[in-house]
């Protein structure tokens, strides 16, 4: 079953999260913390990397949408991960859990399995993570998308029906459902997976929408599509991916909603 | 009470540590350090970034001076950092702290005041955090500043003289106290809130300028006047903060004497 | 005694990289982690930074090739680079040993002699690492590079030969030994040392080529060739160390071979 989504709503939604400043909390690996941060910072938002146990949780009600990514769990974080995304359940915010890498790898396996309790307002992976999440399949070699996004469709309808969560699988096109509806966006490039978080920031962007308290479906999608014409707009400045990544974070301070209307190719 | 800045000393001071490339020990939090690593080789200095137990001492002894910043404390680092601004401290070597976050998040409040102790010779933080360090206000919600710099003025005023500290608050106008006298610097641009690691690389650029054995608070006010037109500099070449910050580190290795003059806002 | 390195064969291995995207396993450093992973994706390698107990071992037979890189050793990342390097030699997976500030500081000291006993296929460092690990010398003072790669030519030829590894030593040229030969490199730019991770990502670098499977000795010069030589191709679009950093991503992802011949500057 397929949805539709409004462009206008993705508009509206990139607005609110420039007005508004969302906190973000980040509990995410290492290599992309920087990265995440000024993705977060150039959307709009206000990120914060408390990932310590005793200080996760507290900051987890005070923030307006956590991110748990699963890409480096040291055991400190591990503990960390668990307080915030208790925390963010039961004080009813959202929260976006990321399982970079699950599957294959056995302690962020476990850890996923017991973050999946407090029911992530969304989950955000490639392919091959949505299908090992959801139990079919063994899982990626690590954070670069082996599958393509529809193969993980009904491991998604599953995630989704059992832990009444969004699931966003990344891939050339995008597809975002919660379980009954299916949206697919085909905006992006290449580029993105050849830099190093252009993933995993997704999570906290999508963690920044959801923070707008509106329809879950369409925040998580309007995340999507913003980040991914945004690397679009990034491209055309590109030499190479380095050139790329700075570019792309001019591209999400600057995007407007004219660009998003005319290139959005949601289905 | 104010006193003046010499602006011959900025310079003068800039080229102590490009000469000189003084050896600034970092513990740091996870998002910044490799943005305050860059910033340190532009401007001059050799940044390290040794922080675990039993080396963190020793390095501290052997580093032209050290910087503390608690925006993400693992239980190790923290461990590492008493131990680092302790050898400081007895070595007479200069150290900066940075306390993020301090006030609301308990954990690093606590590190916070144990790391008093050991005196550091500066201190710098937004107003919120400069106002809960020094026990007037509740801190700020992360590492943004919501409070203008003056706002923390009497706070700064009482940690500098109960500390024997330069206490440096970051705003629109920064503002440098030792206690007695205020220097106010109003270079700067909005982008350098825009790239995470914006306030904390400075902690890092003053630790260098501190390392050069003159007076304490003219090399904090130098370090901050430098780093400040460093930012108006590389606006010229942004298009948003992913180009600033990458123009920022060009311009920290680039800016010289001559525009330092023409460009200082110090009052 | 010297040898030569056919420039045919670092451009045939550069494209044997872009073609099967070696997966390169990296326990490093807190700082460089994000750049590191960046250069691997822009070499046309696949980065993952697997580095907590139970997961680095499994993690290390499933990767093409391993890095562990001794920067910020971490309690926890200890016991997995213990982990990794014993899982990649035993499945006789190739692994770089990078030393950073071996010699003054003695966790990483003692832990780097322990690794030894794993017999890394590689050992990067500059001289002052690579004197101090074969016991001749007291170390750097951190990751810069205090002497000439030549001063460290006895330490290298003897590490290589007591442990059947390649060592490379980074420099203005760069040496290259397998205990008997000698291959000197004398591509790149300063500015390498202008941005942090220089020389840590080689160590990466070194890793994805030598899991193409072909002559150790070889592998790990034509690594460094085709790393200095981006270097060179980066500088042109420099205006300093930030843009320089970004064009070093671009000029990776974007050399071909006719640049290697014609660039290449092997002894």
């Amino acid at each position: 079953m397929t949805t539709r989504l409004d462009v206008a709503d993705v508009c509206t939604l990139l607005e609110s999260v420039r007005e508004t400043a969302p906190l973000v909390q980040c509990l995410t690996n290492t290599v992309v913390t920087n990265f995440t941060a000024n993705v977060l910072l150039a959307i709009g938002a206000t990120p914060a990397m408390t990932d310590i146990p005793t200080e996760a949780g507290i900051f987890a009600e005070i923030a307006s949408a956590t991110l748990v990514n699963l890409g480096s769990p040291r055991a400190e974080q591990r503990i960390a991960m668990i307080e915030a995304a208790r925390a963010a359940h039961q004080s009813g915010s959202p929260w976006v859990l990321d399982p970079v890498a699950v599957g294959a790898l056995p302690v962020r396996t476990a850890l996923a399995h017991e973050l999946l309790e407090y029911l992530p307002t969304a989950i955000r992976g490639n392919a091959s993570e949505i299908r090992a999440l959801a139990g079919i399949g063994v899982g990626g070699r690590g954070v670069d998308a082996v599958d393509r996004a529809e193969s993980a469709l009904d491991a998604a309808l599953h995630l989704a029906r059992t832990h009444s969560s969004i699931v966003a699988i990344s891939g050339v096109t995008d597809l975002i459902t919660d379980g009954t509806d299916v949206l697919r966006i085909s905006n992006g490039h290449r580029y993105l997976t050849l830099i190093t978080g252009g993933g995993c920031a997704l999570g906290a962007v999508t963690a920044a929408f959801l923070a707008m308290g509106k329809d879950q479906l369409t925040a998580t999608a309007a995340a999507t599509a913003v980040y991914t014409i945004a690397a679009e707009l990034a491209v055309v400045y590109a030499h190479g991916p380095g050139t790329f990544g700075v570019a792309f974070i001019d591209a999400l301070a600057t995007v407007d909603s004219a660009t998003i209307v005319s290139r959005a190719k949601i289905a």
